[in-house]
């Protein structure tokens, strides 16, 4: 049976991609996501379910300390796999969370700005996400909630190494900053290649939107500090912002220079996938979030008057399955699928 | 410089695209030519520019003996290269009749349904071509006009063999018989390979709308008669009718079919067609040639309330250069009559 609050989510608009931002005809989103352990507990890979339920029932009282009421808590075992997906697909959960049985759980914030995974990877994982590109912003969210939280919690921490994660590759801060970045600029103009090369040369990684091996769907990159250890939060936050500003400005002189000297074929990229959108019936995720792309590109170029990037950021989400058989009811296959997508694109855009 | 003769054509609606004929769904027209030489003349391709310009001056001579007043007569040696192509497009005239430097010419009647090539391949090609299928009225039509012109001409004829012509292939009738056939519906089915071997076994030619390799562009397939020989006209034509209507059947049940079981992805394919062409800003002659065919059969399908099939069908012949060119100005290359081509696309689609 389906949680009730997973409705009352679907409601809300996703705040970090229907509201705006800095930069945001370019970067989608930045988000910040921090690795906490408690003291005296074994990191959630080596806990039985009863000690599990022990590190949740101590995180979840330390959040009803402080919280705003109407923060939602979603428990992992009365989720049935719709929840599941819904909360994947607007990336407020990953799938190692679901794997667990007992024990597991989300907290988000109404807005979705602010969420927090129990028993996770990590005992805690709690990520905050905003608008833009403004990476400072989201550092200053995150580190007043885990001043907070701590508060009432037991933090793993060694004065030397910094807080103690599952992983290695998180250890020190605890922390991995991304920023989404939409390139079709870059794409287009066959440069993606090289500026990518550069970007992990220098230590970045650099992902899809729904992580690794999800390609360049959409043109939508992820980039990302890689190490969490020898610097502090503010230096790595400064260094990736750093290159997160430079690819901006790659981008936006790629553009430019489309306009200038492809504009026949821009034009016709971009409207020929507003014609399929318009149109199909029958549209595959992948097809959806190219051309969806393309019309965040045609919207940034004035070419729409009637559409704004925010609708496109908000379907960029809403074309994934759960989404989509919430709104038009539950269909058999991919195929079924396809036809639903097809039918919510020709009305968002006619509408 | 252009023959002002053109501009007048050019005013006109092509008769046998824009009317109305039997069975328009599935058969856009129905056209008969017959190979006519005059006794005493060399053929053709024997001939110096002496001989083509005195066979020209005897059937100028008989033409305009019996001729309606607003028929129009062109020189192909007062023709400029934009001018050929216009007729070529139209298909009233071929390469082959603007491979003479001197005495070769077209009649046509303003609605095109009826013409006349001089010294092509042979000293008379004479054309009838009549919206949908009726093979029938087209012989009427061509037979009568063909009496009235051998009453001031003296055809070669031989009582044993018929109507003397330049390749043995026409001898005979002189005649060749054909149907422009839209069949999107066997070719969305996949049917279309086995039904056209079948229609050759039977000695029938098939090919595409512009003639040998041009395919099947558009889904159109012309089916004509391969012999002159041993048959009368009317037993030519009622074989050709024959068939025709088999294929005509065909292809309703296989659209039927579509519908009946893979109605979404026929509505994906016309509504993507659709997209393309209203929405594209750079298009081939390819693409539009099987985007219009796919609009068609949505139109014959009552997908399209506004749209009717005769307006698709002119813009079969509208698409190509020449007449792209006439209507926006001349460009450079391929590629600026892309742009061309998608803008008067959407321009009529919009309207």
């Amino acid at each position: 049976m389906s949680d009730p609050l997973i409705d009352k989510l679907l409601e809300n608009s996703i705040g970090w991609l229907a509201d705006s931002g800095p930069d945001e005809d370019i970067a989608i989103s930045s988000r910040i996501r921090l690795a906490r352990n408690l003291n005296g507990c074994n990191f959630p890979i080596n806990c039985d379910d009863e000690q599990l339920e022990t590190v949740e029932t101590i995180v979840d009282s330390a959040m009803r300390g402080g919280l705003e009421p109407d923060w939602m808590n979603f428990k992992v075992d009365r989720l049935d796999d719709s929840d599941k997906m819904i909360l994947f697909e607007r990336r407020l959960a990953s799938k190692e969370l679901f794997s667990r049985k007992r024990g597991a759980g989300l907290w988000t914030s109404p807005d979705e700005r602010l969420s927090l995974m129990v028993n996770e990877e990590d005992h805690l994982r709690i990520q905050s996400v905003l608008p833009g590109f403004q990476l400072e912003k989201v550092y200053e969210t995150i580190d007043r909630f885990d001043d907070e939280l701590s508060a009432g919690l037991d933090y793993a921490f060694d004065s030397t190494l910094g807080y103690l994660t599952c992983c290695p590759s998180n250890l020190g801060t605890g922390m991995r900053a991304s920023v989404m970045l939409h390139l079709p600029g870059l794409v287009l103009s066959n440069q993606i290649g090289g500026v990518l090369q550069g970007v992990r040369k220098l230590n970045f990684a650099v992902r899809g939107i729904f992580g690794e091996g999800s390609d360049n769907r959409g043109n939508l990159f992820q980039v990302s500090n890689q190490s969490t250890l020898g610097e502090s939060e503010p230096e790595i936050i400064e260094r990736l912002s750093n290159i997160i500003g430079k690819l901006i400005d790659y981008e936006k002189r790629a553009r430019q220079r489309l306009l200038a000297k492809q504009s026949q074929m821009v034009f016709d990229r971009v409207g020929r996938a507003y014609g399929t959108l318009r149109y199909c019936y029958m549209l595959s995720s992948e097809e959806a979030l190219n051309s969806l792309s393309l019309i965040r590109f045609g919207v940034d170029m004035g070419m729409f008057s009637s559409m704004d990037i925010h609708m496109v950021n908000e379907l960029f989400v809403r074309i994934n399955p759960a989404h989509l058989q919430r709104a038009y009811g539950a269909v058999e296959d991919a195929q079924a699928r396809d036809v639903l997508r097809a039918r919510m694109m020709r009305e968002r855009l006619r509408g």
